[in-house]
């Protein structure tokens, strides 16, 4: 064994035994943890805006582009909206403990499904400190001990917070070890963390394309994963013009980093206002990159390529294809989408569900915007992702979503026949 | 690409096709289908059992166990259960489409989050024929296209039940691709096949621990896989004498090859008719592995070495301990076994409210023997495995754990702000 993977092991049993312990903990006391625990990071917001500046200190040398100094920064207001943010995930409902199903059966068992924690989340996240505290506050909601770690340009943020994390959580009397951060920047660590099948029974990576792609080609524990978010718009024949002309800007320009941002416009050629929606678009700033049809309505919209089917901007571009109906719209995002969200305009009901039912994706929206792909505005109350893959959880990843499931069967002597 | 690429990738793409399709038919248009394979399957007897006679004689001529050869055998009788199976499962209510949860944003917005199928689900099965029926029926009941791969001992068997099976699905209207057999025995093709991400959402590995380790090792991915089932029984102080016995030997002998069968008794220290619980036992006819205290009762008693805590036997054996009260149960429990089921025997509500919610496994029973652990007895109508895995599906897999789901998002034109 080597030094890293005793170091790892460790951590994870200590994560086994403090998760087995949480998972039996009341919720009022892990509400109670959290809001110490965002007391303990407003008294040491001297100490970890200390520790920020050194982590900024050694950004601003490595040559870190604007974007990432800017992410990596914590001030005032971003040290009280962490706390904040705890306070705001104590005022959830607890997840645990809910009978989701109970049922008879002849012979007189009841059963009930209950939820429980999964047990151990490892999150392996990029430079925001301020994942720190919210990761580590939604495991210990839904009763999981977490395993944290953090981009190695924002280390001592993140020791920092975590300090007054652990502090909170211990003067609540839980243990210290509900959240744990791999002490150390070598990325051996992440390796081990990812087969740790004992320990860990679920990693959640947020960050880029690179960071999940590495994680995912080297985990043996299953993921909540957030791959591309290629999202599409479908405004229908029978959409109201101006609803549509809103929608489409907001679903593509209220935000074009987000994942729930609209990256292709589909137009029904039965839709008559097309030149209306690309003219907004244009007007609005967005690149837009056309088919014949687009193209035909303005000199700045750009052909575009096959590429751009595929394509995930993250940036105020936009592909737009005419298509023959709602079936045509289906089967293009089936095609050429990544199952994240798409929404469809339109005043007809049974286009709408053609629409809703047919596109095989985690959120489908009848006359709203993509933009409301988030756990917030779902009223989860705080997600720690959203996942694209199909199992477990779809989509924003809240508490409930951080618990599994197990079964009371309850009985009065019976046995099995047979 | 080699050709058992190519092939494999083709099977895939037909897979997902059909998925996308049966993951749009109404319930009863997929029950029509179940029934018309269960009649093609009735007619097809004679042919069907041509084949099973080829796998016997090769099994025959290989040498296969007697045990295995059993598992193999088809005749009149298990042909009949087979098609018998397809109708029974037609009977199940729709699992797809069923808004599992559903509630109104203040901006108005209507969330619905409403079951679909998990897509394509992959099959890796042994010697049994007869799962070829079961697996491919739940499949297509949940909306899911479903790809299998069974043993080359059944290689036979299988495929002439497969014809059976496609043959009744197209006459229902639907498409024979909703199941398919991988068409080689090559060995390779199971590796490609754990690597197809865009064609499979889901494997599950059926069979010894052997295949489901290579399963496992290989996966890249999700799998619903069962692993051990070391099941334990705690008779507390307050239990029922006549229960206690009662309960526990249909635990450990009623059926002692099922994973839901009892490995380990622990018993109460306050609980004083242990002496009782042992002799019953022995007298069954199963050899007990016992502590100092069991050791006591009857000579017959063998010393118990640390190994059989962690030993899922699957035969007339059993491992037995006395035990300091409900919390030295749970932690044995939670440190020996194997997540799977757990039962306790008491009259006392506070002893077994610690036991159900601190043992960490899928199922945990009251008063009721661990032998009920399966799909069958809960009422799931069937089961295509038990899972010991915490996401997605815990506990018995059935129609309604093969599906996954999606949020339905209903607006009248909203935007998100800011």
């Amino acid at each position: 064994m080597t030094d890293i993977q005793t170091l790892m092991t460790d951590l994870g049993q200590r994560a086994r035994a403090a998760g087995r312990l949480l998972s039996q903990v009341p919720g009022p006391v892990k509400d109670a943890a959290l809001r110490a625990a965002a007391a303990a990071i407003r008294q040491a917001a001297p100490v970890i805006a200390a520790a920020n500046a050194k982590d900024m200190a050694a950004g601003e040398a490595k040559g870190l582009t604007k974007a990432l100094l800017d992410r990596l920064m914590l001030n005032d207001a971003r040290i009280e909206a962490m706390a904040k943010g705890l306070e705001d995930i104590a005022a959830l409902a607890d997840p645990v403990g809910r009978v989701l199903a109970e049922w008879d059966r002849p012979n007189g068992l009841r059963i009930q499904r209950v939820s429980v924690p999964l047990g151990v989340i490892g999150i392996i996240y990029e430079s925001r400190p301020n994942v720190t505290a919210d990761a580590a506050a939604l495991c210990l909601k839904s009763g999981n001990a977490a395993i944290l770690r953090g981009g190695s340009e924002s280390y001592n943020s993140s020791q920092a917070i975590m300090a007054a994390l652990r502090q909170g959580i211990e003067a609540a009397g839980l243990p210290q070890n509900a959240v744990q951060m791999v002490p150390t920047t070598d990325r051996a660590a992440v390796g081990v963390l990812l087969t740790m099948t004992d320990y860990v029974d679920v990693i959640v990576p947020r960050g880029g394309k690179s960071l999940v792609a590495r994680v995912n080609a080297e985990s043996r524990i299953p993921l909540f994963q957030h791959l591309e978010g290629i999202c599409h718009t479908y405004v229908d024949g029978a959409a109201d013009v101006e609803m549509a002309r809103k929608v489409v800007l907001n679903a593509k320009m209220r935000r074009t980093g987000v994942c729930g941002s609209t990256e292709t416009l589909l137009v029904d050629k039965r839709f008559a206002a097309l030149p209306v929606l690309v003219k907004d678009l244009l007007d609005a700033g967005c690149e837009v990159r056309g088919d014949a049809a687009a193209q035909a309505v303005d000199p700045r919209v750009i052909p575009a390529i096959d590429e751009d089917w595929r394509t995930e901007y993250l940036d105020s571009i936009i592909s737009v294809k005419q298509v023959d109906g709602v079936q045509a719209a289906v089967e293009h995002v089936n095609r050429f989408g990544s199952q994240h969200t798409e929404a469809i305009i339109t005043e007809d009901p049974a286009a709408a569900e053609a629409f809703l039912n047919g596109c095989d994706s985690a959120i489908v929206c009848w006359n709203a915007s993509t933009q409301f792909a988030d756990g917030g505005e779902f009223g989860m109350g705080a997600e720690i992702g959203i996942s694209t893959g199909r199992m477990h959880a779809r989509g924003p990843v809240g508490v409930e979503q951080l618990c599994t499931f197990k079964y009371k069967v309850l009985g009065s002597g019976q046995t099995r026949p047979g």
